[in-house]
């Protein structure tokens, strides 16, 4: 390639380096820049194999010059920061030497008949993103965030999500009364009451609605549901966590859909 | 209750604050000091109705007044601590204005037949902890954590977990070779071969070896495994977040059991 392609950065007032702080660093940053932060080589890559293209790939110093094919030739426009000023960008504990930068990609109109995942008021960044995992693996395509929820494109959602994101519908920051635009019934998870999930039949489509880590979902949403499931826990009296029960729901529906 | 059972720390070089700092922020110092710091009125109340009995209850100085009576008469020997210099203590975002040191428990024997959980050089404090939550209220009783597996009674992981750690068998830091001890049958998971998880009979009890998050279970382990699952995903090629994988399988054992 030639050198015109790759722009080096030396300076900490680079008005780039200034933006990916931000975006690493803000979990609500992307709405305002209107870009996303990919930092490390897993999860570039798992957005390259959702057909991703990134608008910026971003290398440190030194491992610019080894940096593997794939990932130096991501993108048209390469920016190489020294080490120092890259490792400060990073939120991380252990700072990686590359990212990509992405145009945020549009809003996708609801889709009335999509399986579908909506979550209420959750919190933690971890347990979105493997709920989006999750939703990916079992052929969940749409997800609906309503206001509340933790931002679905923030740094930590992006990583526990590993490239989930690329393949779903996201739609975030709406009322509930959105979820009159789904012609799927709604399923609502409860930790003490409903049909066991075990013994109860699914519909397929449906939106599976996963509540708030301590609240779960809200009366109001719930209200809204067709079916109420809760998850049998012989063990004893604890709730589980809402991305392990989220898993075993969008697991138990997928499987009652192939048999 | 007298004056005398309440002691109050000003100083920031007081020893017990010493010690909950490094107990806060170092996963592993718990097994150089023999103490747990749970931090937070909701672990603490999970602890709590575990049976738990904390040696050290510690509180802010202005939440100490307020303090409800469970948390407050909760041990025997109280620590009013003022409110900047408990703050430092923390390892959250948000610190809280109480927590409880406990004593490690003493490390349990391996129980030959019971359902049990492995964890093979699992890196992430929240998937650790969300397996432990997972393994409880499935009825799996005992947890090996193989060397290189995150620390067990780690604050993270103590968050995640929930309280679970108080009702499990936990035992952590061995080699495989200790598994040769167990009566049950050993199930790996895997992403890319095995039986189908919903097709598949399961035995019960049993132990399932869940994987690092990277690499899955090690070829060595697998090799002693009677009994090879995947999890099917329809929604693509992407493998699932381990917690969520753990989840799914536990409670299918669970289910497969009661049917």
């Amino acid at each position: 390639m030639s050198v015109s392609d790759v722009q080096h950065v030396t300076s900490r007032d680079n008005p780039l380096l200034k933006d990916l702080r931000k975006l690493a660093q803000d979990p609500g940053a992307y709405r305002r820049l209107g870009r996303l932060w990919l930092e490390g080589d897993h999860l570039c890559r798992a957005a390259l194999a959702r057909g991703v293209r990134p608008a910026i790939a971003v290398f440190s110093e030194s491992f610019w010059p080894a940096a593997p094919v794939e990932l130096a030739q991501a993108a048209v426009k390469k920016i190489v920061i020294a080490d120092a000023l890259l490792a400060a960008v990073s939120g991380l504990e252990s700072p990686a030497p590359m990212g990509f930068v992405l145009d945020l990609p549009d809003r996708p109109e609801l889709l009335p008949d999509a399986p579908t995942v909506v979550l209420d008021r959750l919190q933690d960044a971890g347990n979105v993103g493997s709920i989006l995992r999750s939703a990916s693996a079992f052929g969940f395509s749409q997800v609906v965030a309503l206001k509340g929820t933790a931002a679905l494109w923030a740094p930590k959602v992006l990583r526990a999500g590993m490239g989930a994101h690329f393949g779903l519908r996201l739609i975030e920051g709406v009322d509930a009364s959105v979820l009159d635009g789904l012609t799927v019934p709604l399923v609502a998870t409860s930790s003490h009451h409903g049909d066991w999930l075990h013994k109860a039949r699914l519909p397929h489509p449906c939106a599976w609605l996963m509540g708030h880590e301590g609240q779960g979902v809200s009366a109001e949403l719930e209200a809204r549901a067709s079916h109420r499931i809760r998850i049998a826990q012989p063990g004893g009296e604890e709730s589980l966590n809402v991305a392990a029960a989220a898993a075993i729901c969008l697991h138990a529906s997928a499987a009652a859909r192939e048999a």
